[in-house]
C-alpha cells in the first residue's frame, strides 16, 4: 500500500517554487524519520490531485529526489523510499532547534515532579528473574473472562456507557458493584455520593491531596513510604513531615502535633508490609478525632490477604467521617487498567468528583462498564482465590529460599497477604549498584532508597517481589542475589 | 443466588452480643440500601463460617430480624430481604452524618471548580429532536471496526501493552501514528519525543495551564469561548483576561499587551464556528513572537471539515515552538474514549509528561492500543470520510430549516465543517427559558450563556448542534424551535 497522499503538507511559508517545495516536503519527511525506506510513495497523479498543483510538477519533484537517492523509481511500479536516504543511527535534527524561540526554563517556572521512583526496565519481562513489584502475572490472569466482558461492555445496547461524554459522571453500573460488594468487605459502608471512581489510586491519592493541602498545611507521610506520594505532595507546596514506622507500621502514641493530613498504608505498609493491629488503628482514629487531624488511608493491596478475613479499614472504624480511602484495581486486576476509587464524605466527594472533571472528566467508559461486568460475574472474585493462593505459595518459597541462602529480611514476615518482601543487605553494600549488578545476571530487584524521604536514605534496603515471577524460578533467583552480595565489588 | 456472605462485615466496635451486634449488621445493610427487597440472605451455616461465629447465633439472630419484618422466612428455601423492610422513596440516613466530625468547609477551603457548562440531560437519547453537542452517534460510528481492533488489543500479544504499569509512558504505536499521519495533515511536523497522549482534550488543556500558568500570569481567552476552560484556568489562579472574538475569529491586532499564554480555536472558534484565515494565523504568530506570548491551540473539530484541504493548524506555522496544539479523538471516535493529545517543545512536552505520571501516570493501555489499531487499519480516515459526508448533508438541510423558519444565525456559516451553529434569539427572548420549554416538546438545545465570561453574559444566544440527531428529523425539530419562539411566555 502507498502512503496516503493526506500524508504530506505543503509548507505555505516555505519560499522557492512549486516543484522545489515539493521536494523539500518529501525530503523533510524522510529525513525526520516518518517515511521509512521501502515505502512506496503515493503515484504523481495522487499527490498533485491532493496539493492542487499540476501533475509534472510533482512528476519533476520525483525526478529530483531520486536523482539525489531520496527516493527509487521501480519501473511501473512507483516511487520508493530509498534505504540510502535515511542516516541509520541518528536522527536528522528538526527544522526547529527545541524551544530555540522560547526561554523554557522561564515560561515553565521552577518544577519539582520528582520521578515516580521506578527503575523498572520497559523490557521487563525478558528478565529470567524478575523480583519487581507490581506488575500483572499473565500465567494468574484469567484472560478468557476479561475479554468476554470486555465484548459485553462492546455490545450495541452498553453504545452510551462506552462513548457518552459523561463530563463528572462514573458508570453507575461501577459505583453501585464498589459500594454493595468491594466496601463491606472491608467493613466499609458507603452510599454512592460517598464514592468516586479515579484514574488508579494514584489518582486518588492526587484528588486528596489536592483538595486538603496547600502552603499553610502540614502532610504527614510514612518514612520509609511509598515514593509516588511525594511528587504529588510537591504540587500542593505543603510541608511535608516524614513519620517514623515501626515494625507494625505507624506509631500513633509518636504521631508530632499541627499535622493536617496523614497519608498510611495500614493493610499493608508500603515497603515494609507490615499490617496496623486493630487496636492500633483504633488509637490512631482517636488522635486524629482529638487533633482534628485528616487521614487519607491508601488500603493498599488488601484483597491478597490470604488466611482469615481480614482486619477492617481505618475507613471502616471511622466514626467522624474523617478517613478518606483509596481503593485500586492494579493488584487484583492489572495497573494498566488505570481504575481505583476514593470513599469519604459526600462533600469531600462532592469537591473530588468536581476537580477530576476538569481535570479529565471521567475514566473512559469501555473501562469502567468491563471492569463493572468482571466484578459483578464474580470473576474478580475468582481472581483474588487464585491470586491469593499464587502468593501465598510463592511467599513461601520465597522465604525458604532467603533462609536457606542467609539473606536477612527486613520487614515484617507476620503479616498475611502482600505481594513482597522488604530486605536489608549486609552493611556497607549499596542496593543500586547491587541491583545495576544484578540485571547483568537476569535479575531485577528494587533498591530501596527511592522510599526515604529527605537526601540522607539509606542505601542498604531493597524490595523483592514474587507478583511476576514464576514459582520455580524464585530459588535461583534468590540464590543469585545472594552470590551477587558476595562476590567481591568495587 | 444468595448475597454472599462476605458482603458482611462485624463491626468491632458496636456493644451489645453477637446476636444483636449480627442483627444490627444485616439491618444497617438493608436500612442504607445495600440489600435490595428479595434478595436471598447467606444461609445461616455460611454466614456464621465467615464470620467465624456459631450457627445458632446467626439463626438467632435471622428469627429477631423475621420478627421485625427485615426479612422473611420461606420454609427451605431460605430468607429473603422483606419488602416492607426498606423505606422506598427517602434513603435511611447512615450511621454518621454526612461529615459531621469534620469541618469541610474549612478541610477544603474556598473552592472555584466551575461546572463544566453542560446541562446536557444523561438520558438525552430518549428525547426526538437532540440537537446536542460533542455526542457520538451511533448511525455513523463503525462498531464492528472498533469491535474487532478492541478484540486485538486484547490479545494475548498485546497482553503487556494493556497490562503494564507504564509509569510515564504511552503507548509507543499510537504516538508513531499521530506524528506519522494524524499530524502532517495539519501540516505538524513532529517527533515522538514532542507528542504527550493525555485523556482527552480536556486533560491536554489542563496540563498545558497547569504548566504555563500561575497567580502572576495573565490568559487570554475567547469571548464567547469554551466553557470549560474556566474551572481549569480557576484552579492556576491566573489572571484571566476575555478577548472579544471577530466574525473570523480572535483579531491579533486588537490583542492587549501583558499576555503571557493564548488560549484559542482557530479551526472553528467554539462556539461560533468561525475559521481564523491563513493571514490572521500568520499575524497572530507575529505578534506573539514580538510579545513573547505562548499560544495554546485547541484544533477543535478540524477532521470533519469538508471539501479541499483544511488550513494548516496555527502549529504548523509556528517558527519558534512557542504553539501548543491540543488534538482530539473525541468528535472523530467517540467522547467516552478519553484520548487526546499535547504537541508541543521537547522540554515542554517532558514536564507535561511528569506532571501526568503524577496526576494518573497514563491513560489506560487497552484504549490506547486499541486506538492505534484503528488509526493505523484506516478505520479512522473512513470514519472522518462519512462523519464529513453526513454533517454536511445535515448542515445544509439544518440551514434551509433555519432560512424556511427565519431563525437567526448568529456565527458563520461559511467556515466549511463543523457539527453546529451558533443561533441569536429574537430580542429579549432568554434562551435559558427557551430551552427549558423546548425540553418538554422532545427538543435540546443549548443555552448560550455558559460560554460568555463575567456575570453579565448575553442570555440571547444558543447552539445547535446537528451531529447526534437524524437527518430527517431536523427540519420538524427547528419548527418546534421556531413555534417555542412565537409562543408567548412568561
Amino acid at each position: 500500500m502507498a502512503i496516503a497522499p493526506s500524508c504530506f503538507a505543503l509548507d505555505p511559508d516555505t519560499p522557492g517554487t512549486l516543484q522545489q517545495r515539493i521536494r523539500q516536503m518529501v525530503a523533510e519527511a524522510i529525513l525526520a524519520g516518518r517515511l521509512q525506506p521501502g515505502e512506496r510513495m503515493p503515484s504523481s497523479r495522487g499527490l498533485a490531485s491532493y496539493l492542487g498543483v499540476s501533475r509534472i510538477t510533482v512528476t519533476l519533484a520525483y525526478g529530483d529526489l531520486v536523482a539525489d537517492d531520496f527516493l527509487q523509481a521501480r519501473g511501473r511500479s512507483g516511487y520508493f523510499v530509498s534505504a540510502q536516504a535515511v542516516p541509520p543511527p541518528v536522527r536528522a535534527a528538526p527544522r526547529v532547534q527545541d524551544g530555540a524561540g522560547v526561554d523554557w526554563a522561564r515560561a515553565l517556572g521552577p518544577r519539582a515532579e520528582a520521578p515516580l521512583g521506578s527503575a523498572k526496565p520497559a523490557d521487563w519481562r525478558s528478565y529470567r528473574f524478575p523480583f519487581i513489584y507490581g506488575q500483572a502475572d499473565p500465567a494468574l490472569f484469567d484472560h478468557q473472562s476479561w475479554r468476554a466482558c470486555t465484548l459485553r461492555a462492546l455490545g450495541q445496547r452498553d453504545f452510551p456507557a462506552m462513548s457518552d461524554d459523561s463530563f463528572e459522571a462514573d458508570d453507575p453500573r461501577l459505583v453501585e458493584y464498589i459500594a454493595r460488594h468491594s466496601l463491606p468487605r472491608r467493613g466499609i459502608l458507603a452510599r454512592p455520593e460517598e464514592v468516586l471512581v479515579t484514574l488508579g489510586a494514584q489518582n486518588a491519592l492526587w484528588l486528596a491531596a489536592q483538595l486538603l493541602l496547600n502552603q499553610r498545611r502540614v502532610a504527614g507521610i510514612e518514612d520509609p513510604g511509598y515514593p509516588g506520594l511525594r511528587a504529588i505532595l510537591g504540587q500542593t507546596r505543603c510541608r511535608v513531615q516524614p513519620l517514623a514506622v515501626g515494625p507494625q507500621g505507624l506509631e500513633p502514641d509518636r504521631l508530632p502535633r499541627g499535622l493536617d493530613v496523614l497519608f498510611c498504608t495500614p493493610s499493608h505498609h508500603c515497603p515494609t508490609g507490615a499490617t496496623m493491629p486493630l487496636n492500633t488503628r483504633r488509637a490512631l482514629l482517636r488522635r486524629a478525632e482529638a487533633e482534628g487531624l485528616l487521614v487519607v488511608e491508601d488500603d493498599y493491596e488488601f484483597e491478597l490477604a490470604t488466611g482469615g478475613a481480614a482486619l477492617p479499614a481505618l475507613k471502616a472504624l471511622d466514626r467522624s467521617d474523617r478517613v478518606i480511602h483509596v481503593g485500586s484495581f492494579s493488584k487484583s486486576l492489572f495497573p494498566g487498567l488505570r481504575l481505583g476509587y476514593l470513599v469519604g464524605a459526600a462533600p469531600f466527594i462532592r469537591e473530588a468528583r468536581a476537580l477530576r472533571a476538569s481535570v479529565l472528566r471521567h475514566p473512559p467508559g469501555l473501562i469502567q462498564r468491563a471492569a463493572a461486568y468482571f466484578l459483578s460475574l464474580g470473576h474478580h472474585d475468582a481472581m483474588l482465590r487464585r491470586l491469593g493462593a499464587a502468593f501465598h505459595q510463592r511467599r513461601q518459597i520465597t522465604l525458604d529460599a532467603v533462609a536457606r541462602e542467609g539473606l536477612h529480611l527486613a520487614g515484617s514476615t507476620r503479616a498475611p497477604g502482600g505481594s513482597s518482601l522488604w530486605m536489608r543487605a549486609p552493611d556497607g553494600l549499596d542496593t543500586a549498584a547491587l541491583a545495576a549488578r544484578l540485571r547483568g545476571q537476569g535479575v531485577l530487584i528494587e533498591p530501596g532508597a527511592p522510599f526515604f524521604h529527605g537526601p540522607q536514605a539509606p542505601t542498604g534496603f531493597y524490595r523483592i517481589a514474587y507478583s511476576s515471577i514464576p514459582a520455580d524460578r524464585i530459588p535461583e533467583g534468590i540464590a543469585r542475589i545472594a552470590r551477587a552480595m558476595e562476590a567481591p565489588h568495587g
